[in-house]
């Protein structure tokens, strides 16, 4: 397959998603792309002697947007992920004043940076890359941190999550799952970035092991769904999960858990006290993120309990 | 292997979990035991017109508490979970007024209840019981609601989980697991119920399906421990995982991952810096409950990554 390469470089990236975005490209519904995307610290931290004194202006470049010839607001943008594959030889995680789930303090020291370099994947038996640090070996398991459209009204810096995309650091979004947005703008806008090579559900110290990638989609557009979106949706092949951002991890857990309940009411036939109840006993609530000034919570619903919304 | 009985009915249940608990029995280290536990609404809900107008005073009977030879705090009360069955042929999943993730209203009746029915494991090629709810079936997971110990100097009714356990509505409180709680006062004094048939994490609307067991478990005692434990730690086998219980979902994770920090810490020589940054890395926070009046948030490190802390 021929794949266009959109660009951090040439096309160019934000660090913002507004209303209005000038898109970088404009594709047909079903087109196959690579993003190429660079770390969330725009390669400024390459040893373990830079250090991260603050949170800079500008961080999460998301390579992009690309609009889609005929996606209006109300439809849902389809982002099929095939591959996230790492683009350069280390990544880094790092911890940074007054950021994170434990602050600095006697406890732990910020700023602080550990490069984790990457071995090859042509060095193991399964051909996965593992990441390094110190002594131990992690396999590599790379996912997008941020990725998104143009929100509906207001601006949101590449820093946050919400109800667009964004900063969602949500491990899900990754090889193998198809990630749905719903259009607010014309030509949706999506714009990703910011990808990690591995990253715990929490990235507690704020930060996985952020690396360059190149991620192979193919986008496509459903029109008119019978089923509105409000907020990202993800097809992992074993699990919907609905993804949620808000201010305090309980409010995110509601919204979440709400969405869910949407879809077993659309799925089933039962009612949203029935799917209320039904969602208490499968599936269940999961942490993406606890430290962007947004927290992201999931539920996710087995397939077997939901096939498809769309 | 010859099992003493302890029983709801004949050697009793608690619904307070206090610094000064009379034991029910006292057994050596090593002891096999069978806890009988009743549904956590006491047998009240038997159809779907038995419904919860609020809260009772007493919920989540404890069958206990069960007292350890030689226990003294600082110890370690380990709880080998060999089996969970279901001994009732149904559970009750219930709303209540004023309780769960989503409150009544135009969305969620409240009180509801909903009968989910046992088909018995001899119907299934897998030999594991159904749930039924509605049209659906849902294979079994039982797990145990409520278990905990008698704690440092407050008393907590068993609606509530802390650092001595309680209602922590984990589902990873299930066969094959083993618990580790802390022993606060001389001989830990274990008590257990609230089991479940099936729950989803997060146990949204308050409840998942409320059922009577029977649990086979082994007591154990890790006398002066190495890692000291202040909260409750689950091995599941393929992971560690830490258990907090606070205010807010915010300070439980912070709680969680602190205690992963320590296990990290332990294991490996990293300094406290070190390990929050692995841990940023690998396994990851998980919700266990998000509707008792403290929620419960757990971090589970891969067994790769932590052996054993004792």
């Amino acid at each position: 397959m021929t794949r266009e390469t959109i660009s951090d470089d040439t096309h160019g990236v934000v660090y913002e998603f507004a209303p209005e975005m000038e898109a970088v490209r404009t594709v047909e519904p079903g087109t196959s792309l690579t993003f190429e995307t660079r770390d969330s610290l725009d390669g400024v931290i390459q040893e373990e002697d830079d250090l991260l004194d603050e949170i800079p202006d500008e961080v999460n470049a998301a390579t992009g947007p690309v609009a889609v010839e005929g996606a209006e607001p109300g439809d849902v943008l389809r982002v099929e992920i095939e591959n996230v594959r790492l683009a350069e030889d280390r990544g880094r995680v790092v911890t940074t004043p007054g950021f994170g789930l434990l602050q600095e303090g006697p406890e732990i020291e910020a700023p602080f940076t550990r490069i984790t370099p990457v071995e090859p994947g042509e060095n193991y038996d399964d051909g996965r890359p593992r990441i390094r640090f110190a002594e131990r070996s992690i396999p590599a398991d790379p996912c997008i941190g941020t990725i998104g459209v143009a929100p509906a009204e207001d601006a949101y810096s590449t820093l946050v999550p919400h109800d667009h995309g964004g900063n969602l650091d949500t491990n899900d979004v990754t090889t193998g799952s198809t990630l749905y947005l719903p259009v607010y703008q014309p030509g949706g806008m999506l714009a990703m970035g910011d990808s990690k090579a591995v990253m715990a559900d929490g990235e507690m110290c704020g930060t996985g092991a952020e690396i360059a990638t190149d991620v192979d989609v193919t986008l496509d557009l459903i029109e008119d769904p019978e089923f509105p979106l409000v907020r990202p949706l993800i097809d992992t092949g074993d699990h919907w999960k609905t993804v949620a951002s808000a201010e305090t991890m309980e409010e995110a857990a509601r919204l979440a858990h709400r969405d869910a309940v949407d879809l077993l009411v659309a799925e089933h036939g039962f009612d949203r006290t029935e799917s209320h109840t039904f969602g208490s006993l499968v599936g269940g609530l999961e942490i993406s993120q606890v430290v962007d000034p947004l927290v992201t919570v999931r539920n996710a619903i087995p397939t077997e309990h939901v096939s498809s919304p769309f």
